[in-house]
């Protein structure tokens, strides 16, 4: 039986010992570990994939364990069934790639999750949710007044309860209510290598600066624009050649597969979040 | 015989022929060619590295025709000798690795240049200097008033009268005047991926935005701080393992390596600045 | 109107001229321009985008003053209207990443070309086929006699009149009166940095070996297995962790990536083949 | 009192806990922890950096409470003070990229090592040596008959009782006798992606394949050419401008740099060898 277990707490000497016993004392094979220790922060990370015995009856026992050791050692903790699909909704306006690259990778079977639903500003892509039976929501935003279709928002994603919320080129700015209600549980794929070129048009931006490199950031939402914890970035080369539209025809390849990477790291369960920066375990 | 051939003009029709007949008059092998034409900017960039027979003595006979032309289809060309060391003035503050890396590939004779003098507000660096037979002058920059300072190094750098001025990260902001003076001709490493951490401590800037690259950039000085053109750029991928001082530990590398490309795209004269942006052929 | 002009032949002084003097005479504007010079093989590559007045009417005249050059110069040229879309047959077995992603480019028009059919010696990619109305073709092509299987295959083949055939993942050998009857108009994506792993099974012999980078290669077909002229290359960095499953999901990316940018460097006449190996200008 | 630990044994329950109890009792503090378990081989690996009280005295008696634990796991275990230099010698022949970047990295202290000489069986590096003040053996090893040289050259070895030995383009394959000695103590860099063209004159056998990337692997060495695990690789793209000479030049760059990085990641212990392949904590 597989179990994904993590912990993060103030740093202190025999974390490991104890979190260590606590799983051999239930046979847990430690199959993967990783640790980490922010000095400056004082506060410790980890992250174990543990296979028990296939007839293993003791999971509530061992949660009550941690429980008890939580309090003292001040864990912030998750026992995780990892085979289970995390539940997401996905967000987009009218561009297709990042959409079209997580549905392929579902359907493939590459991302476990369960895709609740699609919710649009636009009706441009009812039809590749229509091709993968997904329900798909129109909800327009319009200019002069976000304010209901916000509400109407909300409350569509609320009656998912989704685990996640991906933005997957979704190009209107949230409402702060709405990101504090799921923090650290929605993510962003921003078109540029951000700090550099935050806000609206990043491509444009770029070519009016010159640069070689143009990249794309995954990377959790807060309440300030572009601003959030970071989860993961890259870049691709580029030239003088490259007029603005091929800045974004090459950014969609940059996007999609940093948001790819990004997403899988979450729904792996190897992002940690402390003072607005990422520990991520790969 | 080696010549290069660099133009920049108005875009017009005829510009290939008129130049590919000129250089086929006089039996010239074009070996490398590079055009672009900027659209928007309606200009175009040419360099062609031609091969002329051994025994060709009519340079200047050459060098007149182009100039006829040049006034009809208002060329800015250069006919440049090759093989010619261009004639550099390198200047460091206290950090070492991208003066040794270039000493290095000047002494193992990657780069083709006669190095004029090392010049520095410090004196950490003289021993390097001494190894490679190098002048060497020191010139502090006191940071109540850097008046002299600035005038001293004037007067020194033009008592050299140099091809280039490379500023291997040098840790003073040069004044306008100066910049104003070698238009093109000062190359600086910046140590972040720009216009991303412009100014100081890039790396400490870096580190607490919690970015998953950081980078470099090799640049012309124009009068405006990390603004001027961009020659080259290049990142390294960190986590959250990384310390400040590891980040500045693989910064080194990167830096000196996009320093070292930057400035031989110059040397090969492949860089053409147009607005305030560069055309690299390479 | 946008001409596409390639031009392959021995090298020899005034090419550039003579070439360069016939556009002009018809007015062209060269909008990208790309040579090069082969000095081993004593061969010359050029490709010119030009843009002809809209009101052109002289293709014809054009056309039959190149063909008068050619003579004298030996020249191999072609004349390509660009916004042409190039007849594509796509190939695959069962593995679905890369025609997923060629024919999103298509849909997305990110790709110029008229997807023909798909041929399959499996039937599980039938899906992609219909959810785009593209003809699917099942030639299933059995281990003991594939004879009739591949004569059936260059049928099928032959009646569309390709421009192009793409094996996206065809797990198949094709015979070698097929490879030689489309010289150069065969693109195969091999899952490995050729020629490292040649042959089946690259990610195995790949983790076998302990390699700290995989790759894939897009490549032209030739009679020699994996042997064809390179067109585009690229590399995904694996570790210690990377079970032979990880590394076929990070191939995945690679592969249709590298795919992706050789069929359009391909379609773009961006690549010339001279002795068993390209110039691809880009 | 910095101290680290590595651990290598048969994968079994309750290691983790076992080290975690034994650290925890004396105090230690785990700064950086990697594990890894190699499912298919049934072997674990691991590595601490852990810090304990500065007025530490009681390392002996770890060392005796590991020693009665390893007999019961079948530990292969290292005690490390990582403040210690490694006692180093370098081998090089006529190329000096990577001797000069080793020394540069050596004399700012990016390397903590102490170099007890360079030995090359060629004269042309003493003055790189000399600057430096290390010790220059020059040992030529002539064609006809080697095997006095090779003696020489292990009898020089050995009086400095080396922990590690860095063919820095040492251009001589060593002979089975001397890397049995040294079993996972020579590292060598060899300048291509391997197992791609192993052997002599992997530039020129790149440039007749006509690939779009060469690469360069650092490696153990063991008594099968160019067959010995490896520790890190890298690539650079090339295209058809470049010349053989172009792609020795480019090649310099990664070839230094792999070497550097392998051989920090050697230094640092996050090296592991199993079945002729590495497990690298980075």
């Amino acid at each position: 039986m597989a179990i994904r277990l993590t912990v993060a707490c103030p740093d202190q000497i025999g974390i490991v010992a104890t979190i260590g016993q606590l799983i051999a004392k239930y046979q847990g094979n430690i199959i993967e570990a990783n640790h980490h220790t922010d000095a400056g922060a004082g506060w410790f990370f980890m992250r174990h994939d543990i296979y028990f015995p296939t007839d293993f009856t003791k999971l509530d026992q061992l949660q009550r364990e941690l429980e008890n050791i939580s309090q003292a050692l001040q864990l912030q903790w998750q026992l995780i069934q990892p085979k289970r699909p995390k539940r997401v909704i996905l967000m987009v306006s009218r561009q297709s790639h990042c959409l079209a690259d997580i549905l392929y990778r579902w359907r493939s079977k590459e991302l476990n999750i369960e895709i609740l639903c699609i919710i649009s500003n636009h009706q441009d892509l009812a039809q590749e949710a229509s091709w993968h039976n997904i329900p798909y929501h129109y909800i327009p935003v319009p200019k002069q007044d976000k304010t209901a279709a916000f509400n109407q928002l909300a409350e569509t994603i609320d009656q998912y309860k989704p685990d996640l919320i991906v933005l997957a080129r979704y190009m209107q700015i949230l409402p702060p209510f709405l990101c504090q209600q799921y923090p650290g549980r929605i993510i962003n794929i921003h078109h540029s290598f951000l700090p550099a070129f935050a806000g609206a048009k990043p491509y444009h931006q770029a070519f009016e600066r010159g640069v070689k490199l143009i990249g794309a950031t995954c990377h959790y939402v807060n309440d300030e624009l572009d601003a959030g914890p970071i989860i993961e970035q890259d870049m691709v080369r580029i030239n003088h050649c490259h007029s603005i539209d091929d800045m974004v025809r090459l950014g969609k390849d940059v996007e999609k597969n940093v948001l790819a990477r990004g997403l899988r790291l979450h729904l792996e369960d190897r992002v940690f979040i402390h003072n607005d920066k990422t520990v991520v375990f790969n």
